[in-house]
């Protein structure tokens, strides 16, 4: 009541003022912003992070899932690109315009710049910045989540509790996990939990009162009762993450269930904080692999409409900021060899991640270590739906190979099938193969291509990112600003110093 | 005074809704959206489209004028990214994810979806959409400018004034553009002003009773006495247009003049409607020429700038929109080469447009038809910077060839000066050149990508599209929305129907 009061007083001056004085626009914009200075401070805030996305990612998932017919093009939007605010970020850290996910993740999180490599910590590699979720623990007491589909101790989750000079300090990232107090982490594996003997990680964090569950039923019996939890992915993919999206089985735990499982057990009348990273858009993008990275960013999406719908229930309460932390891939919606076509659907020809790929033919390579061209040509036609051409095993013209492509992917399987010291190493096969598997991502470029989409690099790009926000507060997220700014936006809305 | 009553009677009704209502938040919403619709309608608009424009274009322009040291990076901002709203487009038509210019300007200037290649018309190629500009006139008796550092009556700004099925359709263009009514047109010549021996259309114009400037001297002694205007560009380059900003020379008259004798000539008490294109960052990106594209943005911004000033005398009256029309090239900051690292200064090595090499080559084969590659070469240093892998010609270690680069630009050349007949015209050097001239585009493609710059393609790509907006109205512009929303945004704002 006592809000609605100091409300009328507000109105009644503003009404006074607004006869009074010229800039009747002015007043009301003032009038305005006190009132959200007084009324709107959410308690339930969750940050996205798609690691490696920016416009193009999102709306090649918009552009998959939409109509391709000629004359009747449409997007199919996703739950974050309808949110009622858009602003977009500067992703330039300290060291370069195309930035480190550490340095971008600590701006984000601490509002800083940092050089590339470093997490929590300014350019002197030594003072501490605290980040966001260390606030509200610390001053307001809300509890707080990290979760992530790539190793929990990975930059972008560990930009949220750690305080490390090198990003490669997996154990002493580890270490300030376990001392974080931190309430609920989830995701991926732990990278070197035991580094060189020491105790493992995982110990520590029962021996801190967390709960750690690495199967489904574990998982599944969580609750508000676990006060302190890490929910680790049953089944791990390359590197200790989760599976792609495109690769993940009936029984895998999806990222929107991390999310869910989440809000179970963070729930409580002070507020909380979630931060839910994408990581491996990121990873998929650096591989140039179009498909596994829109499957994974579709995935994002159902994370984001968990979170929705739990703002749906506390509307007054609640703010959910969509992101990135830098584009990856130098990722484009056109190619040169297609002009103004596209064709998507042939992305729905592919079976699987390049990891997954490569994984299956290691394990092919195991029984028969010389895989014949047809050997491999029969599992290319199964996985990524591509043809010979000369081939007759297609109907579809638009997935037979050109001499050109042809040509590129015998050349690619000659090297795959060289051990890794053997193969070529030049200027040429550096920009054809980025140091990735030659056969895999010729294989995701040939089909990409096809489909209407480029790639320019193997790396982190200086393309501005998109940010999406929801709720209250969202309307602060609006514009054109710098990635730290996203920092000083949420500890002005929450209330901390 | 009856504005500030019903500001009041608004004011203390709000305030009662409040003190009974759960929902504060909303009701102070619709509260200062009513008042909006009271009190904000620009009657100055100025419409700026960067064809081809997207983040990546404008960030470029950023990044070279920014801080490139490592350490103390930073981005030079414009003024249009300095504005206080900005939103996002998507720009699908109804042919393609990639559109073209004809039905993307159509979509802005007059709501509807259509086919590529079509002007001010829906996919029947029948029913014509009546644009902003003509409902402005009409409606409001507003003056109407239409700008353009291309052709006059070339897609984007023929989507202001022309309806017709096919935009290669000049001449009729042309036509319309005589019967508008439209007050000022500036920048190109007219395509096929004669088509087939027809009466040209300057002598249309001229009839219509519009003062045809072709002189520096002429545009200089424009001013609000000259009640009709078509000023065009004194010196032309390709095509027609305007010469590209990085070829200009002292006395041309640039876009920001133009847009200047623009307010001038149009300035009024009813209201004007401008439209600005800058149409050769597009071809710029169709030429994968990074230099040629940021120096006709930056040009661009200048141009916005002029009207910002305008703004600033007219705070209560003048609403400004600043977006592109759909992405060019798939431009990236980054490459796969160059990896995290960016060096654009090598970009100022750059002396000419590539227009303007081709221009300066075709003139030397004019008196030595067999230009040997040594020649090619001193020109290549001379213009571009680049030197040979062995060359002792530069201090600039970072200016000298790959083995790899040079092997390119020596087949470049070998292409180049082959009659276009006889060119090789394979799937290979289509993705290499993409019907330009093989030299230049190589050469261009060698210094961006030193740069740390990439592109996908030679067309237009889906990549969405910012929206930044200042002044009265400009918060509709925030958020994510599609093309057509750019139309019936303008319209609500100004009240037209």
């Amino acid at each position: 009541m006592k809000k609605k009061m100091l409300l009328v007083l507000l109105l009644c001056f503003a009404a006074m003022t607004a006869i009074g004085a010229q800039g009747t626009n002015e007043n009301i914009g003032s009038l305005v912003e006190t009132m959200e200075i007084k009324t709107a401070q959410p308690k339930y805030v969750f940050m996205f992070i798609g690691d490696g996305m920016s416009h193009v990612q999102t709306n090649a998932a918009q552009v998959l899932n939409g109509n391709n017919t000629k004359g009747a093009i449409s997007l199919s939007p996703l739950t974050f690109t309808e949110f009622p605010v858009q602003g977009l970020q500067t992703t330039y850290d300290a060291t370069s315009f195309c930035p480190d996910s550490a340095s971008t993740a600590t701006s984000l999180s601490s509002g800083i710049k940092t050089h590339s490599g470093v997490l929590g910590m300014g350019v002197d590699k030594t003072t501490k910045s605290e980040n966001i979720a260390e606030k509200l623990k610390k001053q307001k007491d809300w509890k707080v989540g990290v979760i992530s589909t790539v190793t929990i101790n990975h930059a972008t989750p560990a930009a949220y509790y750690a305080h490390v000079p090198s990003r490669n300090n997996y154990y002493d990232i580890g270490l300030q996990m376990v001392d974080s107090g931190f309430d609920y982490f989830a995701g991926g594996a732990i990278s070197k939990d035991a580094d060189q003997g020491k105790t493992s990680i995982y110990t520590l964090l029962e021996q801190k009162g967390y709960t750690v569950t690495t199967t489904r039923d574990e998982f599944l019996n969580l609750n508000a009762n676990n006060a302190k939890v890490y929910a680790q992915s049953p089944r791990l993919q390359d590197g200790g993450s989760m599976p792609y999206a495109m690769d993940m089985e009936d029984d895998d735990i999806t990222l929107a269930q991390l999310v869910e499982k989440g809000i179970e057990v963070l729930d409580n009348e002070k507020g909380f904080f979630i931060m839910t990273e994408s990581g491996k858009i990121d990873w998929a993008c650096h591989a140039n692999d179009a498909a596994a990275e829109i499957y994974d960013l579709l995935a994002f999406d159902e994370a984001i409409a968990v979170a929705l719908d739990f703002a749906q229930k506390h509307p007054q309460e609640t703010l959910i900021v969509v992101t990135g932390d830098h584009e990856t891939g130098g990722m484009t919606i056109g190619y040169a060899a297609t002009g103004y076509n596209t064709a998507f659907d042939i992305l729905r020809n592919q079976k699987l991640s390049y990891v997954a790929f490569d994984q299956k033919i290691a394990d092919l390579k195991k029984g028969n270590p010389h895989l014949s061209f047809n050997e491999v040509m029969t599992l290319v036609t199964e996985n990524f739906g591509l043809a010979a051409p000369s081939s007759t095993k297609t109907n579809d013209a638009s997935l037979v190979m050109t001499e050109y492509e042809y040509t590129r992917l015998k050349d690619a399987y000659v090297q795959s099938m060289l051990p890794k010291t053997e193969r070529v190493k030049d200027e040429v096969s550096s920009l054809l193969y980025g140091g990735y598997d030659p056969l895999s991502v010729t294989l995701t470029h040939i089909l990409n291509n096809k489909a209407g989409i480029g790639w320019t690099s193997y790396s982190h790009t200086g393309t501005p990112v998109a940010v999406y926000a929801s709720g209250i507060g969202a309307e602060k997220f609006s514009g054109s600003y710098d990635n730290t700014d996203i920092f000083n936006k949420l500890k002005n809305l929450v209330g901390v110093i």
